[in-house]
C-alpha cells in the first residue's frame, strides 16, 4: 500500500510535471488527481477562506468531507486570490512555470479575471490548459448551466436507464463528472506527447454533454438509420438471453448474462435442466432473445430454490459469468480489490487514516502512487511559493496579512 | 466535419506511433480507437475469417454492425492467425516495429500462444502494452470472466442505481467497458511520456472491477468510516433540494438542480412562489434537505401545470440548472452537438454514410480527427503487411492461400 508514510521510490509517469489546479466538483478535480497520482506536482489553489465549498458536506473528518478527500489526494494546498491584482500576478508567475492549468469555470470566467487562453499562452507558449465545462467553450449552450445529471438527461442516458415502465433514471455516481475528468487528462497527455515533437503546448477543450454522448455505443446509428426504438430495458441484455438481473431465494438479486450457445449449455446443466437447450425456443441466441421471457421465467424458478451465493458457486463452477449485486459492504470487502490495492487507507495530517480508492491504473515500470492525503486549505501556501517564485517567509506573511494568501 | 473523404491537413498528438490491437468488444477497441483518433495508425487484428462476432449485430449495414462502427473507427483491418507459428512469427516481426499493442483476452491466453508481456517485451523494449480485463493480471478472481455487467454488479454502482423501493439496475450504457477502455488509453499515453525521459516500455494492466470503483466517489469512506446507509436514492440529489427529476403535464421528465440559496430564489420566483425561501423549512439547503418531500410536492404541482418545454424556458431565463430527459431523438438533433461537431458521418466503402459519435476532446494545435470508417475484415492487409514488413504481393498471396492471412 502506498501511503503519505511510505512515499514509493519509483518515479510515476508524469514525474517533473507541474500542475496548477482551479477545478471545483469532480469533474476538474479528478483530472487533477489523475495527473498527480501519475507523479507531477499538483497544486489546488483556492481562495483565501473556507477554501472549496464541497469541503464541508457531511460525512467527514475533522471538518474536511470525504468527498474532498476522494478527488483532492496528491494535492498541494496554496491560497491565492487570482481575482486580485497581486493575485493574478502571482498566479501569472507561476504559469510561466507550469506544465498544465486545469479550471473548470464557466466559458469566460477565466477571460474576465485576465486569464484566459490567450494571455496564459503569451506568458508560456509551453503550457497545457484543460478547460472543462458542461457543454464546451462554444455553441448555442456554452454560457448555460450544467452539472452531471444535467448532462447525463441530455444525452440520452437517463432515457436509457431504468424498468421500461418507470421513469428516466440517473445512473447512481457522478459518471460523466468522472469521464469528463478521464478525457481531460487523456487530452492533457496527448498535449505533453506532442510538446515533445513541437515544443508548444495547447488548448483541450472538453464538455460533460460531449463525454456523456461519447459513452451512448452505438445509439446513433441505431436509431437514426437502423430505426432501432431504444427505449429502457431494465437490466435486461439487447444481444443474448438469458442476461438479466435474477430473484433469489434470500431476497437478493443475481446478475448473469449467456453470452453463447457454450455457456446456454453450462447454464441448463448447472440448473438441472439439460432438457433447455434442445427446446426449439431456446436453441440458439436469435431464438432465445424472441422467447426471453420464457427463459427468464425457467432462470428464475431455479434462483428462487437457492440464495445468492449458492447460485454464485454454482454458475462459477458451470463457467457462466455471473456476480451477486454488491452492497457497498460487500464492495469493500471484495478480496479481488484487496488484492489488488484498490482500496487503500491515506493517513492524513489530522491522524485519520481514510479509506479511499487506490490507483486504478497498474504501470509496470513507473507506478502510479498516492503519496498525501487531501491537503486543508492552504496547507503549503509556503512552501508553494517559495518552491516555485522563491518567496521569503517575510514577503508571503505580507501576502497573508493583505489577504492575497 | 472530419471524413474519410477530406483527411485534415493538421497532425494528430500521436502521428507517427503503431498500435496493434488484438482486443473485441468495446474496452479494448475504444481504448485502441481513441489512439486513432489522436492520429496513431492502429491495426486491427483479426483471425482470417468472418471476424470479430459483434460484427454480425444487428442492426448495421453491408453485413457489419454499428456497433463496431462505433468502436472501430480510425483503423485499418488486417486479418492474421497469430495462433499459428507462422502467424505468430509475423506478429512477432510486427511486435518489432509497434508502439503499442492493445489486448483484453483473459489473462493467461496471450502467453498460451507465445505472445506475453516477458515475450513481447523482448523482442521491443520499447513497446507499451496495454492489458485490459475484467479483474487484472493477477488476484484471487483474475481467471473468472467478467463482462461490463458483472463489474456494475460487484462494484455497488448497480446497489446504487435505481429507486429505493425498486430492485438494482445496470446504467443503460456499458460505461465501465468504455471507463476501462479510457484508462487503458490513458495508461499507454502516461508510458509514452515516460518513454521519452527511461527509453523504454512498460505494461498497463487496467481491469473492469478497478474500474468500477473508482467512479463510486466518496461511497468507500462514507461507508466504511462515516457509517452512511448507502442505499438507492432514485433521482434524488444527496447533497441538495430541490434536486430530482420531475413529472410534466406533457407526461414527460425535467431534472432540475437547486444547488445554493440564489438558486432556490431563482426557483421560487419562476415558480411565482417567491414566498418558498421565507417558509422556515425551505430556509437554507440543511433545511430543505430535511423537508425534501414538501419542497418536491411544490415543485411537482408546478411542473405538472406546463409543459416540460414551457418548464426548461421558464428555468433557463431564471438561471436554475435543469434539462428535459432527452430521447435518443431529441439527443441526435441537439444543436449543442452539432455545432461541437459531436455528431459526424463517416463514408463507409460501401457507399452508405453512417452517423457516429464525433471525436470527445478537443485540442487546439494537434486535433483529432475522424479518417477512415470501420474496416471490412483483412481490407487492409497487403497494405500492411507491406508497409510493416516489406511483403510482396506474391508473398501475401501464399500466407493467404495456407490461410495464415
Amino acid at each position: 500500500m502506498n501511503t503519505t508514510g511510505n512515499a514509493p521510490p519509483a518515479r510515476g509517469p508524469l514525474e517533473g510535471m507541474r500542475v496548477l489546479d482551479l477545478s471545483r466538483f469532480v469533474a476538474g478535480p479528478y483530472c487533477a488527481m489523475m495527473l498527480g497520482d501519475m507523479g507531477a506536482d499538483v497544486v489546488k489553489i483556492e481562495r483565501p477562506g473556507k477554501g472549496e465549498t464541497a469541503r464541508g458536506l457531511e460525512p467527514g473528518v475533522d471538518g474536511e468531507s470525504f468527498y474532498c478527500f476522494a478527488v483532492h489526494r496528491n494535492k498541494k494546498g496554496l491560497t491565492l486570490d487570482y481575482g486580485s491584482d497581486e493575485g493574478r500576478a502571482l498566479f501569472h508567475a507561476m504559469v510561466a512555470k507550469a506544465d498544465v492549468v486545469v479550471e473548470n469555470f464557466r466559458p469566460g470566467v477565466m477571460e474576465a479575471i485576465g486569464c484566459g487562453w490567450e494571455t496564459l499562452r503569451a506568458l508560456n507558449p509551453r503550457l497545457v490548459m484543460a478547460r472543462i465545462s458542461g457543454f464546451g467553450q462554444d455553441g448555442p449552450l456554452a454560457h448555460r448551466q450544467c452539472f452531471d445529471a444535467v448532462a447525463q438527461a441530455m444525452s440520452g442516458l437517463m432515457h436509457m436507464t431504468g424498468q421500461p415502465d418507470r421513469p428516466p433514471m440517473l445512473t447512481g455516481s457522478t459518471i460523466i463528472d468522472y469521464t469528463t475528468g478521464m478525457y481531460a487528462a487523456m487530452g492533457v497527455l496527448a498535449a505533453l506527447n506532442a510538446r515533445h515533437v513541437t515544443g508548444e503546448g495547447q488548448l483541450v477543450d472538453v464538455a460533460l454533454l460531449d463525454s456523456a454522448i461519447s459513452l451512448m455505443l452505438s445509439a446513433i446509428p441505431d436509431r437514426a438509420v437502423g430505426g432501432l426504438p431504444l427505449e429502457r430495458n431494465g437490466n435486461r441484455d439487447r444481444f443474448s438471453a438469458p442476461g438479466n438481473t435474477f430473484h433469489t431465494g434470500d431476497d437478493r438479486w443475481v446478475l448473469l448474462t449467456v453470452a453463447d450457445e457454450k455457456m446456454f449449455e453450462n447454464l441448463a446443466r448447472a440448473m438441472g435442466r439439460p432438457d433447455l437447450p434442445r427446446d426449439p425456443r431456446f436453441a440458439d441466441r436469435v431464438s432465445r432473445v424472441a422467447h426471453v421471457e420464457a427463459i427468464e421465467t425457467e432462470v428464475t424458478a431455479w434462483t428462487r430454490s437457492l440464495t445468492a451465493d449458492e447460485v454464485v458457486i454454482a454458475l462459477e463452477k458451470a463457467g457462466v459469468p455471473c456476480a451477486k449485486v454488491a452492497s457497498i459492504d460487500e464492495m469493500i470487502a471484495n478480496p479481488q480489490l484487496r488484492h489488488r490495492g484498490q482500496i487503500v487507507e491515506v493517513p492524513h495530517p489530522s491522524g485519520a487514516r481514510i479509506p479511499i480508492q487506490g490507483v486504478t491504473m497498474r504501470l509496470s515500470q513507473t507506478p502510479l502512487s498516492i503519496r498525501r492525503a487531501l491537503p486543508h486549505v492552504g496547507e503549503h501556501s509556503d512552501e508553494v511559493l517559495h518552491e516555485w517564485l522563491g518567496l521569503a517567509a517575510a514577503d508571503i506573511g505580507a501576502l497573508r496579512q493583505r489577504q492575497v494568501v
